[in-house]
């Protein structure tokens, strides 16, 4: 499997520790992609200060937006330790989950692991940029789990020796387009749509990129669909 | 599997914060019953003191030994993320260790999961109370993890699911929209094409249903989606 290939995105950490804290698990698995979305400055600052920051926290990327972090990627997969809030999205056990990642990984496509802010966890508006949810299995009755944590504990189910004889044979995967793609599609089809005076809310844009996800377009699939919302925006305005 | 009969047993530990990681994973993953070895008196007494101590750290029992701390154990396990050191024990890795102490736990036996101090790990004293020791598989050049990063990691591969080959199929059958719906998506994205003048021939038509159909809409979303061809339609029409 190929480490290289699997971005961390941390969105909105707030706390410096946990920064450290997840560059470190990232280190001791061999992983080394770090990206951050909308840090909090000061934490940011302080763990790349501290003694132990070491080469991953030095190479960290910071962006303002989700689509900006996971841009290139064909897979993008969001973490959450609960289980009861009402998910718009597949939601797989880590287990199974970490399964799909590692194909996609064998297979040299890149990934993005997503994980949200200690206090909030992912929002809806950063889930809508993801193709499925893994589920960390911890007690629902104790709610979220430490971010360091959480991130150890993922990623060393990706590095994971399967000691259950063959191994499960993951799934041929399908090939996807990639996040920066499937932005456009949405981003155009919602223009369109908005010219067309579809009932509008804040939502849409968001319900429009579940949508467009949901459908698991291939590249080549993805190009001809923008084609397609392309001509139909073009005539639209010129109307 | 039975939480009750895991000891986690922290030897030595200095910092606060790794103590009250150390018991937050514990609680996550549904283990309870947490001892600490001659722990530095002001850490403990902090992470006690802490806001989210929890059930946890409050229950804990402090020993002047190692030997205290596992009498009655029938299995001492101790952890090590260092493979280089010269060790006299027969060192698993995590994979296969867990298997075992799952075994026993199963078997209602009690087990005592022992971990080092931060600095030093476990000393040859301690690792001499040890059946045998459990590696989690970082990368040897990195050096040691986090305490509280390597209880989650070691807890969590005591309560992974074995997926065994057989769940990680491709998410149980996804409900379809049925094929007249389709249909009509497809009838009515190929009138909007035209009528925007997308290059057009005669196989057109089936190259947007086949199009259609690759997206795997389900009921709603096909709803959804033909409520959005129609409203760009009806723009198109109208300009």
């Amino acid at each position: 499997m190929s480490g290289e290939k699997l971005r961390v995105v941390l969105v909105a950490p707030r706390n410096p520790l946990n920064i450290g804290a997840a560059a470190r698990a990232m280190s001791n698995f061999g992983f080394f992609d770090l990206h951050l979305v909308n840090p909090y400055e000061v934490a940011f600052r302080e763990a790349r200060s501290a003694v132990h920051a070491g080469a991953v926290l030095e190479a960290a990327r910071e962006w303002g937006t989700v689509a900006e972090a996971t841009a290139g990627c064909k897979l993008v997969v969001g973490t959450t330790a609960v289980g009861h809030r009402e998910l718009k999205h597949t939601v797989r056990r880590l287990e199974a989950g970490g399964a799909l990642i590692r194909a996609a990984l064998a297979a040299e496509e890149p990934v993005a692991l997503l994980f949200g802010s200690e206090k909030f966890g992912l929002s809806n508006e950063d889930m809508s940029h993801c193709h499925w949810l893994m589920r960390i299995p911890a007690r629902e009755e104790h709610g979220s789990m430490n971010l360091g944590q959480a991130v150890a504990v993922c990623l060393y189910e990706l590095i994971r020796m399967e000691t259950g004889g063959v191994s499960m044979a993951p799934a041929p995967g399908k090939k996807l387009a990639d996040a920066a793609m499937v932005e456009r599609v949405a981003d155009l089809l919602t223009e369109a749509l908005n010219e067309s005076g579809y009932v509008h809310s804040d939502s849409t844009p968001v319900k429009v990129r579940r949508l467009v996800m949901r459908m698991g377009l291939g590249p080549h699939d993805a190009e001809v669909l923008l084609g397609m919302v392309r001509q139909v925006l073009w005539k639209v305005r010129k109307g």
